[in-house]
């Protein structure tokens, strides 16, 4: 066996870590946690901590840690079957098994189901199914892609592209030229405070028609949001925002690729957000909740007007060039059809509305009105705090002193994990949906603790 | 449980699956092949076949199918802790113990390991570090990646750019600008047949040449390679020809990234196909080999002089924002590790070397002579037979013949998997490393009978 020392040193001197200050870590100045289990929204580490997960690892844990049904599906599966791929027609019964339990989960006008591994292939194959799409659709022009300033869509090149946040631009030359971003609708960071929901929702829109006119509706294929932004600070839209999206896009025969990674199957209390807020998407990207990061795969749900038009390419070109070695892998796939059964018989869609909205409640009953915090929102089990230097105002604190990480760090001495989203102070909050009112209870205390310790 | 039939008509109706005719599948008149199970180098499926798989999957499946090591190792893991993230320093034994494992394997100069799903999200990882580096170096520019046609490289948007074959451009809009391709070192296709091995060399090396003067080296940031042509058509370099290039590389202070995706942990009878012929990466690409396919992991492996240049980019920059949330996934990570030791324990290395070079000296010997056999070539545990409408004037059969895949499915007949290659006639052999002489002669035998039934 190892001892400890050897790991800690290799983890420092071998392992690259993603999204992680490198050279202080490797210089040992950044922390080091080695993880070693889990129970339900707790985790525990080699060094004896027992930590109350209040972010479900990056919000995918959604049936909490250590479920053996799920566990046991993936032994099962490994000693059966790890690996055969799915090109040319070939599967597992697993997979094809989850392909059948995501349609019957799916919104209404979903065809089939693309298998991959991680959020950012998803929304990479959805780019390439919308580019194709309008090839075969005779044009060609039509590719540019509109997302939103603080939309989170992965980290990859085309991904890190639709995603709207600095820091995964800053460095890397992103976005590339295919993406245009447009408003995020943020209404607490509204330009104006003056400005009724209502009103902003009507901002919104026009900034989106001013972005189509300016590049023209026949150079621009498809419009991708998060039902709720997640990464860019956990903000549920306006009401009446998606409704009013969602016009303009058909107005101007634009697809719209709906990434619930984060939302789908249950984290509002609704099996996807698109339900929730009746939006009516083309493409579907998920991934986290389809398995609860028990092993990793994504899902591209394609809608029938869409895949339709694919068939029809494959007609006229024949095999269509796209696949990863590892798609609807049967480790993966096992998992899926494991951990969507344990959310029914759980009831943990069900859950993520009632327990998340007591969470919702709680936080904002307990930080609401505490002068450095500008907002309490969430929706489901999706929770945010977003801390201010002068609430009035909407004055921010300076990014450099690091208010939310600071608090985040405040929590977890007292055991509880949050994560300080990372652009703007704005502690978020996405357990697993297995959480308990007590388990709510004991975040929001946490909180309001650390809160005070930090910012009085 | 399901009867059969369900699962059939469920395949065709909510499963998307990778590289296929999609609306053939669809409407039942492309094959559909259930895989149930494996042991060694036999697949079984649904309908009772035992195949013998001489392509490992998707040249992945390296330890051959049904190992109960590595299956154990999942499910372990699974019980244990079957996921947490990698962001912001932490990890899992089994990651940073593989960490450790791929370090003391990799090449000379190998600084640090990120562990990402695929191979496809390894040369994106790659990409955006060789851009990373070029402007933490203050060399805004210097981006371009030179690729080379018939080059794989992955199937998203910029890997798809990469990679250099039509199947993966048409219909998709690739190449993106940023990847421009150089001559393909495929010597059996060489423009002028009167050309040497060495004057071959000379003429990719001034093809090369004169891309880099055409953009300007200031303008190239890396050039990307497999050791050995794979989906392109496994075609091993000409003698002489990495060392050739490496000067060029140097000379124009270019990085090289080796995608090792296939070559990597044994394939060609030495543990990276780097060390086989005198590469010297700044990056190295692997997944495939990684974990023989029973977990999705990959690899993106860095140099010194790379890694230098990323931690000081951290530390005048802050956090690096990459990352996926199933980086490092404990499940992989575990597969990993007991895969890399069951290829040590095992000698697969060394079999992959002697049952491969046993394979392709039986296959010449079988095939090499054969009319419309216009090359027998390979490298390890890697073999292609090139089937030519006539040998003596290297002319080729039309590609709408599918000359190739009627081949293979004469061998599939037989109980025999082999892959037709996507550019031309080629047949594709990529047999697990555990391949014995006696399963290497019923390839060679079936091969020759497939390739009498079709071509006399």
């Amino acid at each position: 066996m190892l001892t400890n020392d050897e790991l800690a040193r290799w983890d420092r001197e071998s392992f690259f870590h993603p999204s992680t200050h490198l050279g202080q870590f490797a210089r040992g100045e950044a922390p080091q946690r080695i993880v070693t289990g889990g129970e339900g929204c707790y985790i525990t580490d080699r060094d004896g901590n027992r930590l109350l997960d209040a972010f479900a690892g990056l919000y995918c844990v959604n049936v909490g840690y250590g479920r053996p049904e799920i566990a046991q599906a993936i032994a099962d599966q490994a000693h059966q079957l790890a690996y055969y791929h799915a090109y040319a027609g070939h599967g597992s019964e697993a997979a094809i098994t989850l392909a059948q339990m995501v349609m019957d989960r799916a919104p209404q006008g979903m065809a089939r189901v693309y298998f991959g591994l991680s959020g950012s292939d998803a929304n990479e194959t959805n780019i390439k199914l919308v580019w194709y799409y309008n090839n075969i659709l005779g044009r060609p022009k039509k590719k540019k892609i509109i997302s939103r300033w603080r939309g989170y869509h992965g980290s990859g090149l085309m991904t890190g592209s639709l995603t709207g946040l600095q820091l995964f631009h800053a460095k890397f030359d992103l976005p590339l030229d295919q993406v245009i971003h447009t408003e995020a609708p943020y209404y607490f960071r509204r330009p104006d405070a003056a400005m009724s929901e209502s009103d902003f929702v009507g901002h919104c829109v026009a900034q989106l028609e001013a972005l189509i006119a300016e590049h023209g509706a026949d150079t621009i294929a498809a419009f991708i949001g998060e039902p709720v932004l997640g990464t860019g600070g956990i903000v549920p839209p306006p009401a009446g925002y998606w409704p009013a999206i969602q016009e303009v896009l058909d107005r101007h025969d634009i697809l719209l690729i709906a990434d619930e990674v984060v939302t789908g199957f249950g984290r509002l209390g609704t099996m996807f957000g698109s339900d929730h807020y009746g939006m009516r998407p083309d493409l579907i990207t998920s991934a986290k909740g389809l398995t609860s990061a028990y092993a990793p795969l994504s899902a591209s749900i394609v809608g029938q007007r869409v895949w339709d038009v694919l068939a029809r390419g494959t007609d006229e070109n024949g095999v269509m060039g796209h696949g990863w070695t590892y798609s609807a892998h049967p480790i993966g796939a096992a998992a899926g059809v494991a951990n969507l059964k344990l959310i029914d018989s759980l009831g943990l869609v069900g859950n993520a509305g009632t327990v998340g909205a007591y969470l919702n409640d709680r936080m904002q009953a307990a930080l609401g009105d505490h002068p450095h915090v500008g907002e309490v929102r969430g929706e489901g089990m999706l929770c945010a705090v977003e801390l201010v230097a002068d609430r009035d105002a909407r004055r921010f604190f300076d990014a450099s002193e690091g208010t939310g990480a600071k608090v985040v760090a405040a929590m977890l001495k007292r055991g509880v994990i949050a994560r300080a989203m990372p652009q703007g102070d704005i502690l978020g909050f996405a357990p697993p949906l297995c959480l308990t009112r007590e388990e709510a209870d004991r975040i929001v205390a946490v909180t309001t603790e650390a809160v005070a310790e930090v910012l009085g």
